[in-house]
């Protein structure tokens, strides 16, 4: 059991290796209790014997949104689907969230903290969740939504079991969020498709169920890092490397013309985060038979980007030689984390 | 199962009325599922049956702490242990905890996370607790740390069942976190009786399951609105009143001088956040006979300070009179909130 990518998991939030070095000391190193079969290092805290997945996510205004970009409503959707992302990212069925929220006096009356729990709602009764507690306080400058999330863990599956030989799947299509994101940064508004991905992005809680029941996933996580960055994370956790091959990767339509060429979507589809799609390792052919189904139950692509290799760290695959390793961190990405503390 | 005060419990940290009005809008309608017993509307949510109790706590910078009052340790420490003290006030075990932390650019190297964190794990040590997982963020202005916390209730005990003619008790002395907090708005530094109480509140674990398990408590809540708020959090959600004897209020004794006069402490003991002791009811004697070996054992005095009666609301029996209505909100106290967003 991985415990050393909790609360490094968040790290490109940071400025790289300071937060890097804050996470592995957040990591700490305390026995865990009896209950806790996973503590800091999954998608999700394993309690009970594995029987409870429990996460937390904290969206800042400034950092992971801003208020000119979504609504009220979309920013408490979108926080509660990022942290419902986390149960889907074991395969987990969302039961109860908690919300704190921290809200700004000069901009939310009632109307706008109700704004936000409806967003928060939405995105929880999207997955079968319920709100059941939380807290609210007063935030002097900065919206501040964290959501605890709570779920059933029948056969809950982690991202260090990526068996060499295995196919490496993912969900959906890449880098729509991101390049909605790119967009917002140079003030403007991107269309409706990008803008979506960005506000409004699906847990994959049925996806995942859906998969984890039929075939052995042997690793999975959610992409909110990019895909770059969370392959490396199953590769670390599991021991092993994993080869991505540029030609496969599905990059949303989108984001291809935001990107501006071939290789810049695929630099896009690797580095940048807010996906919420799922990535997962299995045994090869395993997910072949069941893609059709799959795609037809849920109009949601199901694409094999590549295979798990030994060795260690992450390759991109081009097409035109050797494989060569990406950036430690995942890629250089549109980041506007980075400038918001300026 | 009152599903009221959930949201509401945090209402004293914002302008008032507006702040009621947002808790009730949070506190939903949603039907809650067969694993959740209690939700919004105690302090903590009970889930599987009512063997998980699970909460969160928000501590933002400029409301709940400044740095100039308290070391990063310390900030972490009372953030976590003001979480822990939820897990107390329903008389179940603390098991694990997750914290968010949005950490600011400027002034959080690691050394500063490092501090935050030990503070953290201090505060979940003292009670037998670990951190399991987190979310870790930059934030642009404000040091962020929510602390969710998960323990074990093998028999909770919840706000809401007071009866009349029971008596109601407190742990400890009253007053003396509120008194800190006027001697650092005014900007002075509290005697180390008083800071200690501000800056490291006691989770009253251990003495909650204790009491518990030798007496049927009727209803236990924490002190963290003052116990003139917290008393009337009874009161609502058990459909009774809650009569408090001026005279018998364990005032802590820094905090009377601070207060300036026996009158004041009275109102400070009974406005002032932030003590974190229990206030529990339980039937006529059950408790007197296990005062003596309660405070032998926990070093903390346990003390009758009123009685449930007829009616709603809360009273003060000042000893010249009829009992008289405190106000709804609970007194007005030193309320340093309520500025911190200018």
């Amino acid at each position: 059991m991985s415990r050393t990518t909790g609360f490094r998991r968040r790290v490109r939030l940071g400025p790289g290796s300071e937060f890097d070095l804050i996470g592995s000391f957040l990591d700490g190193g305390d026995d865990l209790p009896p209950e806790v079969v996973v503590g800091p290092g999954d998608d999700c805290a394993l309690i009970e014997g594995g029987r409870w997945a429990v996460s937390c996510d904290l969206s800042l205004e400034g950092v992971h949104f801003r208020r000119n970009w979504l609504t009220l409503r979309e920013i408490g959707y979108r926080a509660a689907a990022v942290a419902l992302s986390d149960i889907a990212a074991v395969a987990a069925t969302p039961v109860a969230t908690l919300v704190s929220y921290g809200l700004t006096p000069d901009d939310l009356g009632t109307d706008g903290a109700r704004e936000l729990q409806r967003g928060v709602e939405e995105a929880c009764g999207s997955v079968g969740a319920v709100v059941v507690g939380g807290d609210l306080t007063r935030s002097p400058t900065l919206l501040v939504v964290d959501v605890v999330v709570l779920g059933r863990a029948d056969a809950p599956v982690l991202r260090d079991g990526a068996r060499v030989g295995d196919e490496v799947w993912v969900t959906g299509h890449l880098g729509a969020a991101g390049a909605a994101l790119r967009v917002f940064l140079e003030g403007r508004a991107p269309e409706p498709a990008l803008r979506s991905a960005y506000a409004h992005p699906k847990p994959r809680v049925g996806e995942a169920l859906w998969l984890a029941e039929r075939e052995s996933l042997h690793a999975l996580i959610d992409l909110s890092d990019g895909l770059g960055a969370d392959a490396g994370h199953v590769a670390a956790a599991s021991g092993a490397g994993i080869v991505l091959e540029a030609v496969r990767l599905p990059v949303a339509p989108a984001a291809t013309r935001v990107a501006g060429g071939e290789r810049e979507a695929v630099e896009l589809a690797l580095s940048a985060g807010d996906d919420y799609e799922l990535c997962m390792a299995a045994a090869p052919g395993a997910l072949d038979e069941l893609r059709d189904d799959f795609e037809s139950t849920f109009s949601v692509p199901l694409t094999r980007v590549g295979r798990v290799v030994e060795g260690r760290g992450v390759y991109l695959d081009a097409g035109d030689g050797e494989p060569e390793p990406l950036h430690d961190a995942g890629y250089d990405h549109v980041d506007f984390r980075g400038d918001a503390g300026a």
